[in-house]
């Protein structure tokens, strides 16, 4: 016999940065019995997933798949199947998943300018036109909805820019996918990539990918291999295809899984989705503005998914959130880089968007700033079922 | 409402090259309740999953943990960290992962140097000692358990040779961790990698590796930063180490899976695992034979978890093994690269190992040949038992 115990992890409420609540119905399909690889039953779970992520991308690209690993391979994978060394790319950063994809970027031998807007900001149209009159670029890279800081960054007018630079668009849409409007092909974004544990509610291990013609194009148009094995969607596309050629083994499982998370979106309806994290984004705000704290980014680059509320002077954040956590096994997160101590990460996605986490934290925040002595204003859960 | 019916994959018997069968404490622990990635629940099982592989592989490294992708990602994960531009390695090719080894060692910038063996056969330690004298390798690859072609390759005098000439040895477990005596320390394996869907019988996601610290600090003396982001495992040793820096969210569920299927074998004994893992496959063996059918490989290098069987002439490959899929639930596979059409690649792995196992598929395949018109030698379910 072992010396280990039986895996009885705490039910915990995930608010915080992801990964968020799951589904019953995705754990079910999660623990669904296996097949092969090549079954064809798992085949069509496979055309399944492509349709559906093609629905939550709002997309007809043929490559859209699920990556094999977590939002950071698909962040990978799209740099490393269009940057060859010496190319010119434009990131943009205003938080650690703008520097991330520098960094990615950088490490495929990419000429990386960048433009920069403070962390809690969003990126000015005018910066990057400015950037794009310097030289040409092969690629432009932003975050969609920075995790990091709860910026939603307009991208409608940027797309257009970038189009007409003649650059592919890549974005960054880990927490905002399923979450937040985002329209691939009407906007003009190129290459697009998620994560499963955000607002599609499943557990991490995937990373939703789109690719459009013009991405494909100059995919096929590189002289070097791709350096990585294992992300050469070239490869990866031969086993999402018709022919089904071998490359990995896929991951059953979460292939399951993220197939009953996407049929739980469309039955909910994409937009109506957006809808809902709209409004328990909003009566959360109406909660900590009623208690008398302060969301940190401004009212027009908000994010739904994701709410940065400033620590209050004089207060222990990290205590904060232990008590949360032990108390009401409620997890919030911690500020990351510039923001580190100075936030708390509220995430409102997918399963865990909801009106009774929002009166719970509110409540339970009110408690524990009580606690450390510091007198907020009664009644903010209440505020929030106001609008 | 979508047009998505429920899911609802058959109960296979999954007696192919992996995924293999799941037990049913592992389909539990895959479907527990998730908590945060940085959750003090969640480092608990990341330090379980280490332990328990440190008993699987047989090792004292620190540096061992499962890698966030599936097995082909823990080869990469291994050669990435290692190999820099313009480095001599010595990669052994008798298969198809010796032939990916070298491609994924040539996507680093090494200048590759092969030894090679016809396929079913295994590497002979002349061949290595022979190539040694050649010139001073930093690395030397080799696969110890064939998924395609089913060798067995014999690696404690080739540790010898390697370690003798001041080269890391980098080895292939992918099918046999869990299945096969390995002995990652007391043989002198430097860099390993396995695949969880294996030998260990959890579903595919993971590739769980082991870095020795001749391995580290090789890593540590690199001049130039790792060319994958995500597989960097100078950032990946911190989120699994003392400091719990954030690098990506881990698979939760699939550690969850992982640490539960570790747990299994530790309840079981490792070597009352292989010894089980070795009589099933010899009870298959007898069946085979008894049958009239031949191995394809010779009896010094038969891999137990991996059996490959020579398809009869005039005998429609295929065909057998649609009829196992249909009317059986039971998968196994084909013969890849230079052994398509020439073998089936029947697996007995993990949980899926054992002696119900056995007659079926023999019996069903001697069902099978029959409605193919090809008659073979009765009672061979029955002589399985006989040993």
């Amino acid at each position: 016999m072992s010396n280990y115990s039986t895996l009885n992890p705490s039910q915990r409420i995930l608010m915080g940065p992801g990964p968020s609540d799951v589904h019953p119905r995705v754990y079910s399909a999660l623990s669904a019995p296996i097949v092969g690889h090549l079954d064809p039953e798992f085949l069509q779970v496979m055309e399944d997933n492509k349709s559906l992520l093609q629905m939550a991308f709002q997309t007809q690209n043929r490559l859209t798949l699920p990556i094999s690993g977590t939002g950071s391979a698909g962040m990978e994978a799209c740099l490393v199947n269009i940057v060859e060394p010496g190319d010119s790319v434009l990131i943009c950063i205003n938080g650690v998943f703008g520097m991330r994809m520098k960094d990615v970027a950088e490490r495929c031998g990419a000429h990386v300018t960048t433009v920069e807007a403070a962390w809690g900001e969003a990126i000015g149209v005018e910066q990057i036109e400015a950037a794009l009159k310097t030289r040409a670029f092969k690629l432009v890279g932003i975050v969609h909805a920075e995790t990091s800081t709860g910026v939603l960054q307009p991208l409608v007018d940027i797309a257009k820019l970038v189009k007409g630079h003649g650059a592919l668009f890549l974005v960054d849409a880990v927490t905002s996918l399923g979450g937040v409007e985002l329209a691939v092909d009407e906007w003009g974004i190129d290459l697009c990539y998620s994560g499963t544990q955000k607002c599609l509610s499943c557990p991490p291990g995937l990373a939703p990918i789109t690719f459009s013609e013009e991405a494909l194009a100059s995919m096929r148009q590189r002289t070097k291999k791709v350096q990585s094995w294992y992300l050469d969607l070239s490869m990866i596309e031969k086993y999402w295809g018709e022919e089904r050629v071998y490359h990995h083994t896929a991951p059953i499982s979460m292939n399951y899984a993220l197939r009953e998370a996407l049929v739980l979106i469309a039955e909910e309806g994409l937009e109506q989705r957006w809808q809902r994290h709209l409004s328990n984004h909003r009566a959360l705000v109406r909660g900590v503005e009623a208690m008398g704290l302060e969301m940190a980014v401004n009212p027009e680059w908000r994010l739904p998914s994701l709410n940065a509320v400033k620590v209050p002077e004089g207060v222990d954040e990290a205590q904060v959130r232990q008590y949360l956590l032990h108390n009401f096994s409620l997890e919030i997160g911690a500020g990351l880089g510039a923001l580190k101590g100075k936030v708390w990460r509220v995430g409102l996605m997918g399963y865990a968007s909801n009106i009774k986490n929002v009166i719970l934290l509110l409540t339970a925040l009110e408690k524990a700033l009580g606690l450390q002595g510091i007198q907020v204003e009664k009644g903010a859960a209440a505020q929030a079922l106001s609008g």
